[in-house]
């Protein structure tokens, strides 16, 4: 998972792909004065889309409004605004999304039933819809081929990079641009991420990509253990290619760009200054190996420990040990960073041998009760995390 | 539930109760020279006892050991070290656990089989058996009739005071002690606690006893989301006073001596700076009322608020819309030290009504979907948290 590792794009991110156009301006939505409205429109001649959306059962008002443009398996163009998530607003907030939805069918001359709304900010605050409306506008003008940047700057919180990537294939591409720093943590999805191909694929032939990609990648990257109420990842087509792929290697694609964007999420999460890989091998089930790797991944106290570079296997084993997945306690093998510190669920290699100097690591737990394994990427806890989540909302 | 609100006591903690005796040594198990060790004895005429455990399914080797002790219904003496957790040490360390309880045993002229063995410190270390069984020696000597504090003192880990409690009733005390301020989550038990008592009770009734009272108040406090593999709570009784109390009146002492202890316990949470009590209302069952208080209790991004003394309602209703529980996100009402500032779902009175600067954080979460309520106690997320955890093992 490594960025732009495709070769032969003129853009990047969402405007990697033909028949897409972006802008990312200031609206001044945000008191920091930075970028924080972003829009992206699919110019054809399909405009096929596929989304998922956060399983938080308290969902935002541009969730709640992008869940039914996407039912229709339609999308124009996404407006996304970071400064406020719209959530917990109540029928107010719906309206104000509503009236933001109309603004770009207004100005692009479009239906505002195929226009998805994306927020991200603080919850419970209403926007200041007097100055996103003209930040809408502003955007329309803004309108670019090459927007794909703009926008993903555009759509930052507490990110400190801006986040895109692309692929192109046998005369197609996939890009895609996303945000998302903390409250990183599955749910069907997670953050704000819009990807764009001038593939000639169905809404259905997306939705099936994209949900086998986020089922492996947006999922399994857990970086708090907190779920927002704004998760949603859209993909969009073009069909600007007049390629029509083939499915499997579409998804794969799908699946390349969003691996790319999960693993970028993961290196800028909130004060974190480790990013860490769990693999669970041995698992009875996928499942199985899913759920143990989670747990691990929200362990506070080896979050801890990792960050201090401690190569606290008791307490990968004291998180195992919560989970009811198949496994003989006396058999559990765990390495860091590839030294076998427990073997048979007692000590093992000498934990002076683990070298965790670097950014990256590597935690391997075998359970030794069958076939299937499991990848979920986490980063370590920080007092950096503790300060940046305490003063949020002031 | 404040301290010492029992009156007419002698001693205090596991000697509060009549028939007991307790020392606290220091064995050099801790680089520290901290007191180390500590052995209470239940002299009797009873030794009636009941016992609940880690639900961990990685168990420490003195956990299989005393449950094994506890299903005989008889615990003539505990031993309790600090300085390590003998978990995941295999086979050799369950046998330092045996050769532990026979050493207290030889000393005391006891059935080995009645010696309750307790450890905590960290995992997948061998405890020092050649400093641990001398220490044994030099505890049974030590033992007194006022040796309660000093039991107390001798389990210490992180904890920045030692915690002990005492309720006397009509003609019989229950006394206890207990360590813990990090790993402190649910799992039929908590951390390590023996509580004493000098009424004449079936181990039947004492085990009726204890796990009532430990459903609502050491099950009830999570500091951090992380089970131990080490948590013991240990009810001895001497019959000492003669009498036979009634089970209800026994029961509630029980408890009151448990939710004090408890209360103590999140007072001292590694690196808090705030206890918050989190009252879940209108449930539809005590199950979902205690379902939606522990996903409040783990929001790390709330926890972080909390310390920032920031009333971000928003993260509590993204907690909530996480679980299954039954409830409308439009009918939420959410107060933080009784101001409600979310009110159906939505923005309700101002967060600048919401004092925070005290210790103690109230939040009360409104379902509106029945008459259940349960309570779960927690603590913020601090950066102390962070450096006492990221340097525990060096």
């Amino acid at each position: 998972m490594t960025n732009n590792q495709a070769v032969n794009i003129e853009g990047i991110g969402v405007t990697a792909a033909k028949g897409f156009r972006a802008a990312g301006v200031t609206a001044g939505i945000k008191a920091s004065g930075t970028p924080d409205l972003a829009l992206v429109v699919n110019e054809g001649p399909s405009n096929a889309a596929a989304g998922v959306f956060t399983s938080n059962r308290v969902k935002a008002a541009p969730v709640l409004w992008s869940e039914q443009v996407v039912k229709g398996g339609r999308i124009s163009a996404v407006v996304l605004n970071s400064g406020g998530a719209n959530a917990c607003t109540g029928p107010l907030g719906f309206q104000d999304t509503h009236a933001t939805a109309e603004k770009v069918a207004a100005e692009l001359a479009l239906n505002a039933g195929e226009v998805a709304v994306a927020s991200t900010g603080l919850i419970g605050v209403r926007l200041p819809m007097d100055i996103l409306l003209p930040g809408v506008e502003q955007a329309a003008k803004a309108l670019a081929a090459d927007g794909g940047e703009a926008a993903a700057i555009a759509i930052k919180t507490t990110d400190t990079v801006h986040k895109t990537a692309q692929v192109t294939k046998n005369g197609w591409t996939v890009g895609g641009m996303a945000k998302g720093a903390g409250m990183l943590a599955p749910g069907l999805a997670t953050m704000l991420v819009v990807l764009t191909t001038d593939a000639d694929v169905t809404a259905e032939g997306l939705d099936a990509a994209l949900r086998g990609a986020t089922n492996t990648t947006f999922d399994r990257i857990d970086s708090d253990g907190c779920m927002s109420t704004n998760d949603t990842v859209l993909l969009l087509a073009s069909g600007a290619s007049e390629v029509v792929p083939q499915q499997d290697e579409f998804a794969a694609a799908v699946a390349t760009v969003c691996a790319d964007l999960a693993r970028q999420l993961i290196g800028d999460a909130e004060g974190a200054s480790k990013d860490i890989r769990i693999d669970v091998t041995g698992a009875a089930t996928e499942q199985e190996a899913v759920q143990v790797a989670r747990v691990i991944s929200r362990n506070n106290l080896l979050k801890c420990a990792l960050h201090g570079e401690d190569p606290n296997w008791g307490r990968v084993l004291a998180a195992i040990g919560t989970t009811d997945a198949a496994f003989d306690p006396d058999q559990l093998n765990v390495a860091i960073n590839g030294v076998w510190v427990c073997q048979d669920g007692s000590v093992g290699e000498s934990r002076d041998l683990v070298d965790m100097t670097g950014r990256e690591i590597v935690i391997t737990a075998d359970l030794r009760a069958g076939e299937s394994a499991a990848t979920v990427w986490t980063n370590d806890l920080t007092a950096d995390y503790v300060h940046e989540n305490s003063a949020y909302s002031t």
